[in-house]
């Protein structure tokens, strides 16, 4: 009976279309339009599946239906850009297509969503579908809903994670241990990889350290770095990299690391949602591809940070432990102050030149910056057995090697040398003073970084802030507060007229 | 601070962009595209609302970001249909383009996910969105899902039911009682409404009746009663219709009545999800509309019907009592025998064929329709405090007097007196005989679907099934099952070879 039912299917439920190059992407999901009257002959509803058939080749994507003959008429087919490339298409081609099952996807998604666990194959079909774009932004919303509502379990996130890994691409580097660190958003300035991995590195351990770019502020690590070197590598590259500088500071983006994750997290933005179990199995996951064996995790905590008080802290700070036993990591999470900017450049290269100035020890180097990326190389080398960590750490700075091994990574990122003098910052500036003495109380880390990427950052690497003045230290009135800086002059008075209007530094 | 903020906004975070008609829907969402650089400018990510100006007249939709200059270069915004028609755009037209913000039901939507309780104002606000297409896909997946897992209290259904029929056409009659009835679908023929309509009419109540069209079956009642009358009309036309003969049969699409349903329901189909509160207020919600007071609910129950079982059909007859009971209607539940086809009839004109042997009393009349529609008609009349129901409906049929008033409707419907003989039915048919003789004991009403819509219904309305036998018949070997007809040769051939194959009656 199945059998039959199959073949009739190969014979009966097909078409020939030409294909119209729809000369857009879908932003992911393999989606092609077709024709009313083309979809009522094979009873197609929007969002069913076609397989389409281009010699021998072929690709599952969802239905969409135009109800008018306008631009995708009977006897057509509109293709997206995934598609088009999948299948290597061009205008007026002939395919054929024919009906196609949903996704096994689909089922696990509605368990979900119905309140029961998923199995290690169920995980890893649903992760397999999404980074192959098998599923439609709907159906990967319900999934994400799914695990909001009802929390995955520990288990259920182990095998997340580990799907998501599966699913990507890997960095093997057969050795032990492996550092890596990842600090929890939110905090502008805050450019503790560049500090910690030149440190860990010129000490003999190996840190593979991929970072992201800015999505919702001024500079991610990525576009920092980008202003002293190269930072888009494949991961053949950054292999023969890390063994040759012990450490690097790539992009991450461009590694197809987990693949799922940023397709996960593109749907949970509209409604800024943070599934706690995708959040974990998302940093883990990404920790994963690239071999770590020890992992220093920061979680910064404050009124404007992501975590916002010590129970949210030790709560996820418990749960990156047991999820760490379970991969057998070694995991350290740190709760740190995240009140505040870490730093006193704010943007791109206002940030390289605190890091070059930190690393050379000039006097103009951000204090809060470097005490805070020692205690984190400290408790790096307490994880991997070494004691009075802070101190080595300290002496590595001081020694210069760590200078020197930054420059070998900038180096063998194809980047050269560069006096922190000579990165360039924007040509306008302007200074916001205090309009009263006092002790600085409160920094508006929201407003930090909306003034920042008003003034142009990240894109104008050298837009941004600078800040003189932190929680704690005293201002007098007429004293400046902060410096915005930006490379044009349209954004630089909008940036000016909203710094001017917002109380961004609170002073009593 | 909040009106400074604001007036900022209005004066620094804004764009001018010339109009690309992309020439194509959204398919609902208001949806724009904007190049990467403009984005970024503005601080823009995917899923983001900007509020386009076009002279006085404004629309704020939701962004998608173009990676490429291809389609979308700097400086333009790509417009798809529903933007295109609300603002009235055309290529090469100069809009300007500010941030806007998230729709506020968007807080809403994360509420209820978290599990509480949404309010009166609330729920009217998603609505709203939902009616006005202020919601992406993803943020009313988000919504489906919250619904689903955190299933609505009585309260939330009825406020969801009553902000439906707000945010939509409402047609006020100013009578009592108005009567309706609705079947939970899911079984073929069954086109009850065209018979207990005309009774319900001749016997002097009003019965402003709104059908669907078919979506996975082979024939909805407006596709069969379009066989014999125009079925689209604008509410105002219906009320006319209505108030002149008693009663109409029209299709519920075009009448714009509590249109959020039909947007929910467009999500809910990937994943085959039925919120049971969104079913409630969907069926609730459209006989609100139309001012109905005493309403019938037939639930059909079968192996292959929507309602499997007795514990699921006794939950839906609950909940439907309480929700009517608080809408102030006066709701009766019946649970009817879902196991097979009701009627002869598959596909629009054999339906509507059927429908006038029965209101004609002609011998082939399929006495099954009969039978139910007359127990229908005897549970409205006991409704309205009418004893002896099912005589005095017989009795309206024998004389004739149910048929006159089918001719009015269809006549006020602007259709024209025909006999049934002179409906125009496929004119390929081949019959399906019984391979061995004994009792038929089970129909499958899917694949008696499946062929009818293969044979050309409902879009060929002279295609479909004509069944001869029903469960408990007795039938002999060679003895004609049931007749396929279809209009196109082609898909004829189709609808026979599926029906050849497969298993449609199990005879024993």
């Amino acid at each position: 009976m199945k059998t039959k039912k199959l073949k009739l299917k190969n014979i009966f439920d097909k078409m020939k279309l030409k294909v119209k190059d729809m000369d857009i992407s879908s932003g992911g999901p393999l989606v092609a339009v077709i024709n009313r009257k083309d979809a009522s002959m094979l009873d197609l509803h929007v969002m069913d599946r076609i397989k389409i058939k281009k010699g021998s080749k072929f690709e599952t994507v969802v239905v969409d239906i135009a109800q008018s003959s306008k631009v995708v008429p009977k006897g057509t087919i509109g293709v997206f850009e995934e598609v088009l490339n999948s299948l290597k298409l061009k205008n007026n081609d002939k395919v054929e297509i024919t009906i196609a099952r949903k996704p096994l996807s689909i089922d696990y998604i509605k368990k979900k969503l119905d309140g029961q666990r998923l199995n290690k194959n169920e995980i890893d079909q649903i992760v397999w579908d999404i980074v192959h774009n098998k599923l439609s932004a709907v159906e990967l919303t319900y999934f994400v809903a799914a695990c909001y509502t009802n929390v995955m379990s520990i288990e259920e996130t182990i095998l997340l994670t580990k799907a998501m890994v599966k699913h990507g691409s890997v960095l093997s580097l057969n050795k032990y241990p492996v550092i890596d660190k990842h600090s929890i958003g939110g905090i502008p300035g805050n450019r503790t990889t560049m500090v910690v991995v030149p440190i860990i590195a010129a000490a003999g351990y190996i840190m593979p350290k991929t970072s992201s770019r800015s999505i919702t502020s001024p500079a991610g690590t990525a576009d920092t770095m980008e202003v002293l070197a190269n930072v888009i590598f494949p991961i053949s590259k950054m292999k023969e990299i890390v063994l040759k500088a012990n450490g690097c500071i790539v992009w991450g983006g461009s590694l197809n690391l987990a693949p799922a994750d940023d397709k996960i997290i593109a749907v949970e933005r509209p409604l800024e949602i943070d599934a706690e179990s995708q959040l974990l199995a998302s940093i883990m996951a990404k920790k994963h591809s690239v071999s770590s064996t020890h992992i220093l995790i920061d979680v910064p905590m404050g009124k404007y940070a992501k975590v916002k008080n010590r129970v949210e802290a030790l709560k996820l700070k418990s749960e990156f432990e047991k999820i760490g036993r379970r991969l057998r990591k070694h995991i350290k999470v740190i709760i740190t102050d995240g009140r505040q900017p870490i730093g006193n450049g704010i943007g791109p290269c206002l940030e390289a030149r605190d890091v070059l100035w930190l690393l050379k020890r000039d006097p103009r180097r951000p204090l809060d910056l470097e005490k805070k990326c020692l205690m984190m190389c400290a408790n790096i080398f307490s994880m991997v057995g070494i004691k009075n960590g802070y101190k080595k750490a300290l002496g590595i700075l001081d020694s210069g090697k760590a200078y020197q091994k930054m420059v070998e990574i900038i180096k063998a990122q194809n980047g050269k040398e560069i006096a922190a003098e000579d990165i360039r910052i924007g040509r306008f500036s302007y200074d916001v003073v205090s309009a009263k003495g006092g002790e600085v109380v409160e920094i508006d880390n929201k407003f930090i970084s909306r003034i920042a990427r008003i003034a142009g950052a990240p894109h104008d690497k050298g837009s941004g802030l600078y800040i003189y003045k932190h929680i704690g230290d005293r201002v007098k009135r007429g004293e400046k507060l902060f410096t915005i800086y930006s490379e044009s002059k349209h954004e630089f008075e909008y940036a000016k007229d909203v710094a001017k209007s917002e109380k961004v530094f609170v002073v009593r």
